[in-house]
């Protein structure tokens, strides 16, 4: 329900939006950031700019508002390409984690997320794959997903 | 056309394969390797085969027929999941020259692919979106693709 | 002349710039630009922007606009992290010889860089060191500097 | 009072030492080594030596004595330089947290440390640069550094 | 005793395996599982397993199978191999604490991973270097080996 | 006979060296450098030195005259383990050809080097496998190596 809300919101924004107009741009980011973490946007900005000055509005305006919510590729896609890339490089895990979330709140299936992760041993090696699968683990664990055994079952 | 045919015929394949039969496993990885090459895969195992003994027949049945083909995620997101992880590693261009042609190959948009890249900006930084962005433009120059620039127009 | 003249344009812009205010931010990302390529900021992002859709805009308002055009860290100290980064990663040669090139134009003595590319053997290896000098001799051969032998000397 | 002590006492080694001259060379490099942990460098060589036999003098002599304390570039550039690479290669966090240290002890202010490790969104991704600040943060709690939300206020 | 029985165990499989058989590939990676791990090779797959679909069957199969238990080198030099890479590229401590253990599994003087590991520092920098003996350290006190000081003494 | 001798002749300078003792520091340096390129080690320095001063220096004295010429390690096991570190990180193809030559020059066979490059498949993903061979083969045809299709054979 709340995912399907959010998505709504991120597309009215995209589309009021005409380009370079950095109010809606941030709202859009907002909105983006909201269905990533599943939360409230302007919260994970206010925590974000408290690590380090102007941080949150640039993954807002920047990261979120500019990039991620292009319209030219769904949400879901762009997510599992993160858990690719970021399972790939193999070192940050925190951001991993967050994206393994993002991926579920945008709509991927469990499934698909272990099924990205293990293509990356062919890609980056088994330490990245097994590195990967261990930050699922502890995502899907704390969401109470069934473990992944079955998750490509047909 | 080709590539339904052959996207049918990897389909098949997997369908027809009953979990750990090697025969099975080899052919659906020679007919997902057609599909990801645009070419025949028995070619390109026996061109694999003479860089270094058996390694043809890694990717062909391990690469490509364990893991690229497997059910629970379809050829297109697994393409682009691919042009991520290699854009954000920014060390193996030949390859990811083969696979931005391969997501064309497995149904994605040429759009599609440099949102992808683009997004890698937010992750890997700008150095390695840049040159993943000139990867491309070499692939869109050799398949007579138009330019980028209107690639993500409504 | 020419750089102090640019270094001065970008104060300028740098301090008449409220924060959030989108035109002021693209001013000084096209003057930062400008130092650093020692060349027509907006000649630039017109090259980047036919590489993909709003890439010039993403690297003139963010990152040069945004982060690297910041009081809180001098032009030539900002290039000499950047060379360190990109030697240490050693997967980015076409941006690691721009930025050889910025760090230049931003006031930084040949042996300076020198200086932080040799450095970069204790922290990424003697691999990425020896590349970067490879770079950094492209970039001084280019510009008639003088091999950098005598550039540690007393 | 210190570290201007002991940055004397490190010239003075360096322009004291003819090239090739090894008891000078390892001096030079006890003294910057004192300079960057701000302790005693021959503390430091011996529980680096307790790691692996000649760990610590390779550190004392060659790191130290011949590349780090080189006259060529000052060793507040040479921190920030290393600050720069750590935080992009993103896979060494315990060397992060010792020169981030290392920044501030030769000289480096807390917002000029948290400039470079930002910039580093730019150039190798906002996951590096938020793990970076996030090493930043446990360094300046542990040295009560105030946040550096105001380190570049007007 | 047991590692003898393990490799002689794992050269039988190997010498008895027509190629491309999967039945005594499967074998020949589990007996090479065994020697490296110390353990049941049976049961390092029912692990692998548990941790996503089909992980432990291609690491049986395709990489101690159809790698690892390759006859064109020794057991004890890939896994040097393996501890040489994984020091390097930094970002798998678990792995790597795995392979310093299958490195003195297959025969490895703790010496001789030492120095592997020692030697890391020229090609991938000190940090790398430092990390992989911190590793080494964490190997040697679960097996009770003395510091590996004298490892390299005459 | 080359090889012989030049082994020979870096054990000599070994074993005559007492710990500490610069001169036949840099005498080790400089055998260890002509076995691994097959030249003349003093050539090799003056070619380093031209690149940025003290280069070739430290790679005598340190990396060749410190690390790669000590004890507990024979020279053909470091220069594999280079090579497989080279491969796996992926970005210095002009040092991992130098090392492929170096392995040889050791006495390595081009079957164990083939191998070492295989196996990086697994820990460091099949495009850092590749295009190591890539390497292996530009070095093999250089040598007059007849290709590798053979090297594992029984």
């Amino acid at each position: 329900m709340r995912r399907n809300f959010l998505i709504a919101a991120l597309c009215a924004a995209a589309l009021a939006s005409p380009a370079g107009a950095t109010d809606s741009n941030r709202a859009r980011g907002i909105a983006a950031l909201g269905v990533i973490t599943g939360g409230d946007g302007e919260e994970a900005v206010r925590r974000l700019n408290e690590l380090a000055p102007d941080m949150g509005e640039w993954i807002a305006q920047f990261a979120y508002g500019d990039v991620v919510s292009r319209p030219g590729l769904d949400l879901r896609s762009r997510e599992l390409a993160t858990v690719a890339a970021l399972t790939a490089l193999g070192n940050a895990r925190p951001q991993l984690v967050a994206h393994i979330n993002g991926a579920l709140n945008a709509g991927a299936a469990p499934g698909e997320v272990i099924e990205v992760i293990l293509q990356m041993a062919v890609y980056a090696g088994f330490p990245a794959s097994l590195n990967g699968l261990g930050a699922a683990r502890e995502v899907f664990t704390a969401r109470g997903i069934a473990p992944p055994a079955g998750a490509d079952a047909p």
